[in-house]
């Protein structure tokens, strides 16, 4: 099981640790190809290549991955536009998403039925979710 | 000729202005079909349908467009998943990018061989890239 995970790096790393912590978890599933989204050296001026590498990189992984996992709270440019190529591919997707005040997710990820959005508070909820997810 | 043009709406509003006046540049060259981006009434809590609807609708659009114009300075998650559906569906793109201090735009956008960024500074000098791009 090759486990794609997508989250924020340009669009700002307040989530990092969280990140970390649910790659942790999802290592239990399977081989999660971008473990570098959740090391706090990695900030948000993004890896030292070139944006061709990274995106020639990034592209040949999830197109290989099994299955994409997102989280979606904060923010971010290449998330959504990995979800978007992902559903275009007909990968299975798993967005997490933490409610915020006054805020809303994007309906293009909301109101899509071609991907699973899943609401949580803390990490620790997820153990159920990836079970059922990874039919474990 | 069916204009696609996506900002960021759910991604926070400080660009709404700036979105008017790239709307109304782009119907010199075709029929804008997202309007309402540009609308200052319009919050960064959207539309006031169902996620479904707006997914259902924007999809829609933007699998009949000819182009996508996107404006991809605020970070918008939406906006990601609309350049991914384009480049997998092959649509012509153009997005426009104003550097910011201490930012870098999206690997996946910036390395992208499928699409053309366009970086700019004010909307005047939209016309001759506008004027390129629609061969006018």
């Amino acid at each position: 099981m090759k486990i794609y995970f997508a989250g924020s790096i340009r669009g700002g790393r307040d989530d990092a640790a969280l990140y970390a912590e649910i790659i942790k978890l999802l290592a239990n599933y399977g081989e999660v190809l971008t473990e570098h989204i959740g090391l706090k050296d990695l900030s948000s001026l993004g890896e030292e290549r070139t944006p061709q590498d990274i995106y020639e990189r990034d592209m040949d992984w999830l197109l290989g991955a099994d299955v994409l996992v997102a989280e979606v709270t904060t923010t971010s440019l290449g998330v959504g536009y990995e979800i978007g190529e992902a559903v275009a591919v007909g990968k299975r997707i798993m967005c997490l998403y933490r409610e915020q005040e006054g805020k809303k997710l994007s309906a293009m990820i909301d109101g899509n039925p071609e991907l699973k959005v899943v609401r949580y508070e803390e990490v620790k909820e997820l153990k159920n979710v990836f079970d059922s997810f990874f039919n474990k």
